[in-house]
């Protein structure tokens, strides 16, 4: 989209509105780039002015990066189990589940899946957490699978890198492709 | 209320049924003893068992204290505007609010409160945060007044002071007071 928007909830915004909106308008809409976390939009909207896309979700990574282990487990706990209906899944991640196209792949391996996040849940203490726009629908129980043998250490970072992904993809659809240019 | 309960959906739980809630109705019970801030009670789910309610809150305490500036700062914004109305108001917060019998304390000083908060907000990045319900309605006006002339630093610990105040009413509201005695 070409035009200067003057709402929020218009979807796509420019750099120059997003520097531009109040703190509390900032927050309610960059609040759920980390799945039920708005904390993350309410930590970085005074770092504005940002120059791009890439520079606010640079922000919102080593903002997470700074957390202590406890702040990132719960960052992932933020997130529902795949497969498993949560009154906590909120929007974007329903439309994602969606747009991946997973959703009749984990109606087929509903069974299988509830077996490995059991256990992956019991070993780890938070959720199996992957970007499903970027993996294929086989990926996922794949990773799962294969994640499950991995060291928690290993795991949190893996999950917290899957959390910037999605963080990422949900930025650019909010904000357009022009904030990449320099204000 | 003396009965052991089984649901979430009872407002009192005991301390036997808060540790062994599943970690997902311990996010949703627990989610919002921080004003928008779930994050919190999905870091201290996995510190489970709690012999006290303190015991609870003292986790709650020691996870905020351990978050970095920009964490801290980004809980205080969490919170609305005292006087000013706010889609992300929750509705403990608009409880606290009115048991507090500040509403009309706050119609009649609107036009100062503003004033006032706009000031705090330009100073500091963040709203001024107070528990409502341990202050008279004065002195409300005159915290901020005062507080107005803290550093950032002062302010920053004084409104987190304030948050793991109102965390632990919103606690009590939630679990009895029997979770005090060992299990």
């Amino acid at each position: 989209m070409e035009s200067e928007h003057n709402s929020i909830s218009i979807s796509i915004l420019k750099v120059s509105h997003v520097n531009s909106l109040s703190d509390e308008d900032f927050i309610i809409t960059f609040g759920n780039l980390v799945e039920n976390c708005p904390l993350v939009a309410a930590a970085v909207v005074r770092s504005r002015p940002f120059n791009s896309l890439k520079h606010l979700h640079a922000e919102i990574c080593s903002f997470i990066d700074k957390l202590p282990v406890k702040g990132r487990e719960g960052i992932l706990r933020g997130f529902s189990i795949i497969g498993l209906p949560s009154s906590r899944q909120t929007e974007e991640s329903r439309q994602e589940m969606k747009d991946s196209g997973i959703s009749e792949f984990i109606e087929n391996q509903r069974s299988k899946l509830s077996s490995l996040n059991k256990s992956y849940c019991l070993k780890f203490g938070f959720p199996f957490v992957i970007c499903t726009r970027l993996n294929k629908k086989e990926a996922i129980l794949q990773g799962l699978s294969r994640r499950l043998y991995n060291s928690p250490e290993e795991e949190l970072h893996t999950g917290i890198e899957e959390v910037k992904k999605i963080a990422l993809l949900r930025l650019k659809n909010l904000v357009s492709e022009d904030m990449d240019k320099k204000l």
